[in-house]
């Protein structure tokens, strides 16, 4: 029997808990880099109540509080899961990454939405296999360890290659991935084109997410109640599937952009409870919000594509003079 | 020596203290139709300062509470000036005005805010003089009665024909006005198309006005200044100019559409104190905003003419959600 490869999360929250959960009911070996719950999962393990998996308490095989740690005595990782939220406009996303990767080895799987958030790591780890994710679950965290899942827990995936990337490796990489979470239940697939999957998965993001906040905070019933807020979703989605289209080369929406958009409403409308998007979950708890990454990376692919993206823009705009506001250290 | 024309003011508030104050001093009979400040201007006129004009106190010549009780003693009126806010998405503009005009008589002057506000009235008296007004003027109702204005009182008016109107009698009307503004030492010319005029005006009005309330609160100067709401309002006033191209057949701008907004910027931020747009004082005070006159007709009239207007219509939306949760009944 060979040795269970190592896996560390990077960023213990809801999805991270889930997916380390699964890796490790795998077979994997699975440590944690906590922040704000350490001491609560150091000393308790998660505590998992899930529709899909059943209820279970997920122990770690090591738990730390920074990727500093979790090499201080010499592990060497198989695969990092960096599950942080990507906010390379208040931090360098590799920072708290970096001190767990060992160049040229370890594998780098970004489960974090929006566009562009791989080129920060194929930039500081060009040799490293760099594996993109398009993770779709419905989870929180309770209370500091104590975690709730729903009934999904979906990940599409794919290889980001960078110009020196090996392809013989980073194939073996993704076998790799795709054996362990596979033996970890989880319902997952290769993407033919990930970017593609990323772009079909800020549609919502990108448009539900700003407009909930500039709005003045409305969860995804009140969005879609009022046809002003409703009509101003399609064109915002609108405008991300021509640019994800020009930017991939390729379909984003499965059939007509305005079918999509119509079968998105109601999914989203379908759901038991209104969605309140975390950006506006940010908001209200005065967080910085992922606006780089879902907004402002693909209005500057627009730019450089020469595509018009007005409502993109405009929305961007008044998010970030919102924030900017909501932010301010109170005096 | 003629008897006196016969003025009467509806929305007794800043602006029409200014220019009943300035008709009666050029020798008309001015009457006013006040709301809240009624019982101060009944009893002590209005107390007002003036850079432009010095200190005076304004007695009208009748103080009225309503435009029923203005002619409940059979007062028959020349002209009728309309300076209440334009509100038609509330109540129908012409209702508080209607009793005291005399059909085929009476002339309506519009000092008025926005794009289609004649429309109202001359759907209602489409055989009366319509007055069209850009009104300039700096001026503040400090306490109910107590005016303070500054030194700029410019008027640019000109007529707005029906299908029904008499061209000679209009033109009596506009020269009978003409005389009498003058009269009153107000700066003011016959604009060559007022409705030109009119949309030069709301470049200002609907770029720095909505953004500085969806953008969380910000006065001219933060807008200026922030590099984001810099570059939208540039976007919303460039689309506004090239809609105000297409609906009025004349060029908007005096020079080209990006000279005319450095200018525009310049002049707002070289006031001696930034701008509070008047928007954002009734969005603070909980107050309805003027978004129908100078936003939603606009973007129908696009609508109407197949021109792309997408900022506008984001921006709108988020104002109407906005004043949504504002206006809301507090439980």
């Amino acid at each position: 029997m060979t040795a269970s490869r190592k896996y560390l999360v990077i960023g213990g929250g809801a999805v991270g808990s889930i997916f380390g959960w699964r890796m490790q009911e795998g077979g994997a070996d699975v440590s944690v880099v906590c922040r704000s719950n350490y001491a609560a999962v150091k000393a308790n393990g998660y505590n998992i109540t899930s529709i899909k998996f059943g209820n279970h308490t997920f122990t770690p095989n090591q738990v730390y509080r920074s990727a500093q740690e979790a090499v201080s005595n010499g592990c060497i990782y198989d695969f990092i899961l960096v599950c942080t939220k990507s906010l390379p406009n208040i931090e360098e996303p590799t920072i708290v990454v970096s001190p767990s990767i060992t160049d040229k080895k370890t594998t780098i799987v970004l489960l974090q939405n929006g566009i562009g958030i791989e080129t920060y790591f194929a930039k500081a780890f060009p040799e490293n296999p760099i594996l993109s994710c398009s993770v779709y679950i419905d989870v929180i965290q309770l209370a500091q360890g104590t975690i709730d899942h729903g009934s999904t827990s979906k990940l599409e995936y794919g290889l980001y290659e960078t110009s020196a990337s090996d392809k013989v490796r980073d194939q073996q990489a993704l076998k790799e991935f795709e054996s362990d979470i596979l033996a970890g239940d989880i319902d997952s697939k290769i993407a033919d084109n990930i970017q593609r999957t990323r772009w079909t998965k800020i549609v919502w993001n990108a448009s539900f997410n700003p407009i909930s906040v500039v709005s003045g905070g409305n969860n995804s019933r009140e969005l879609l109640r009022n046809p002003l807020t409703n009509q101003l979703l399609r064109l915002t989605m609108t405008e991300v599937l021509v640019l994800g289209e020009a930017i991939t080369g390729e379909r984003v929406a499965s059939c007509s952009n305005d079918e999509y958009i119509t079968n998105t409403f109601d999914f989203t409308d379908n759901r038991p409870n209104p969605v309140t998007p975390s950006m506006l979950v940010d908001y209200i708890n005065k967080r910085p919000m992922e606006h780089q990454v879902i907004l402002k990376n693909p209005i500057d692919l627009a730019k450089k594509h020469n595509i018009s993206v007005p409502i993109l823009e405009t929305i961007y705009t008044f998010l970030i003079t919102l924030e900017e506001k909501n932010l301010a250290p109170v005096s």
